[in-house]
């Protein structure tokens, strides 16, 4: 790593450094802890001035919580640049924090601005309440807020959680093919792939480039059944398509979809059992490694009472009703509902259950 | 769990069951464990009938070795079925096998034949020599033969260790969209997506689904650089899709590929030590996790000395050469390549090192 020395203490980070959300989680501070220098870099999120102290809170997307840091040096506190938005490195000592809202802070002897945020031009101001619309505008920003980043990391812990959940179960991950000739569901929804025709003079023949009509999986089940009679378990998370063209949160045209296959699995209630304890590994791990992120979306953007509701979740055994006594349950309550239940309509089944769960469950 | 314990013992296992690898790696055989029951599922792979003895290896795709079952049982050794290729459940007692082959064999007290191979329909006969071609006959069988099932165990380690790798470096996993009107790489050799078009005369404008042109990913780059400016490291490991005309190894028209992007990475010593890193834990992780399979490879597979470069690969330090002094050497070994590598050609760069590194490194 000698190669790394000879380079200004900021770039050492880019190999050494430690997260806001590492250094926030330190089991304790010890003396050696503090007197050892640290290096922060992220973006400047809120900046109070005071007579004598300027703090601010660092933000590098590795947590919902942010790092304070406080900067007594007046040299420091006057750099141009040192304003919300802006992405700075930070080396200093972590301290013990005064105040009950964070477990440490860094006190800043050296920082550098690596960019400066351009506060008039910046779409969003510090402390500005913005609708979650309002983003729409700016997209690319999105990571940048808290409510999105959060959702982001949750995203990706529950993503690792189903690979391990499979890995421990001897599961082996199976790339299932996007491209492909067939039609797993026959709903004649994928998704037709082409190469771009540039002369129009083509014809149809020459715009197919496999030789036969290719279209966008909407499913690896077929691939994946060939894989589990060799591999006995196997899964995928893949993206899958479908064509569809109402537009609601459950008409996606692309998105990612986990399907597992195991032979000598010949049973219902086999396979139940195998959901289910899914369903809860994953929920229990993301409840555990995404913790501070979860708290977050459960304080600021979930119904009330839906930490209950999760934990109950995960600690009960799912009840297995027949479709038929699931129906009258929803029926009793029918009421309740916008469209009522009506039996055979399995549409009408999902979407209700959900909302009937949440209350008599 | 008592919902289980009223099926027949078969069933059970397809929640409690051990696979062959588990059997396999049984640290040490205690006397408890030999007087236990164990079950087994999978398929008979080799089969030989001695006068008061029938032999049978058990693959169930755990693992690329098989565990061998002894028949002793009069009736079970007539069990009609019991042949090569069936799908077949034991139940019996582990003993240390009296065999160097292998540390343990399953001495069945009980046997279900789950489904009958019909030997003469199948296309492959027990203990045929079958050319890797005369596979693509047969595609779906594949993952039960030991070379592909193996080369798909190493397929899915790899992914897990990638994922293990980016997790342990805090940085998030990023779902890049598939469908995108961007086109990294501008070459032009993007996939179009449309909807089928049913009918002859809908005008062009109805096949665009989106309102746009809209095509298959060559790169989340652009996607990975936003979520980094939150995030601070973020990775994807998403498919992609190159329309590319020519058929070789290095031109696909579907694979997966990671990306990564780091925010505050501003020097290319400090990339490349992060390309190696990740090479290296991703190489160690699969020796580990993969070891029997690595060594299936390494033995029937990989040329010669594979093994002792792999092995030095993740022990070195990765040399840097700039492209002039790759150039040169390259330049002085040129009589040993069919196309002479060609300064300003990275092409040539590419596939001419990894030649002259197995050789010089």
């Amino acid at each position: 790593m000698r190669t790394f020395l000879r380079l200004p203490w900021r770039r050492c980070l880019s190999t050494s450094g430690a997260s806001v959300r590492s250094l926030l989680e330190l089991p304790s501070l010890s003396p050696a802890q503090s007197e050892k220098t640290h290096i922060a870099q992220g973006w400047i999120k809120g900046i109070r001035r005071l007579k004598k102290a300027t703090f601010f809170h660092l933000d590098d997307g590795s947590s919902v919580h942010a790092l304070q840091v406080v900067v007594l040096d007046e040299h420091l506190r006057n750099l141009p640049g040192l304003c919300f938005g802006s992405a700075v490195s930070v080396r200093g000592n972590l301290v013990a924090s005064p105040s009950p809202q964070q477990p440490v802070e860094l006190v800043a002897t050296d920082i550098h601005i690596d960019s400066a945020n351009d506060t008039e031009a910046h779409p969003f101001k510090v402390k500005q309440t913005v609708h979650p619309d309002q983003y729409r505008q700016h997209l690319h920003l999105r990571p940048r807020v808290e409510r999105f980043a959060s959702m982001m990391r949750v995203r990706s812990a529950a993503a690792i959680a189903i690979h391990e959940f499979f890995r421990e179960n001897e599961f082996f991950l199976v790339h299932t093919p996007v491209l492909t000739t067939n039609d797993a569901e026959g709903g004649g929804e994928a998704f037709s792939v082409t190469v771009a025709n540039k002369e129009k003079e083509k014809n149809k023949a020459e715009e197919e480039f496999f030789g036969s009509p290719a279209s966008l999986t909407v499913s690896g089940q077929l691939h994946l059944e060939s894989a589990a009679y060799g591999l006995k378990r196997a899964y995928n998370f893949n993206p899958a398509f479908r064509a569809e063209r109402q537009q609601s949160r459950r008409h996606l045209s692309e998105f990612w979809m986990v399907e597992a296959e195991m032979a000598f699995l010949d049973n219902f209630d086999g396979l139940l059992f195998w959901m289910e304890n899914m369903l809860k590994s994953v929920t229990e791990k993301v409840l555990q490694t995404a913790a501070a992120d979860f708290k977050y979306h459960m304080d600021h953007v979930a119904p009330k009472n839906h930490t209950a509701l999760i934990e109950k979740m995960a600690e009960s055994s799912f009840v297995r009703v027949p479709y038929d006594e699931a129906m009258r349950i929803l029926e009793k309550h029918s009421m309740q509902f916008n469209t009522p239940p009506k039996v055979g309509s399995l549409d009408s089944l999902n979407f209700s259950a959900a909302q009937i769960k949440s209350k008599y469950c």
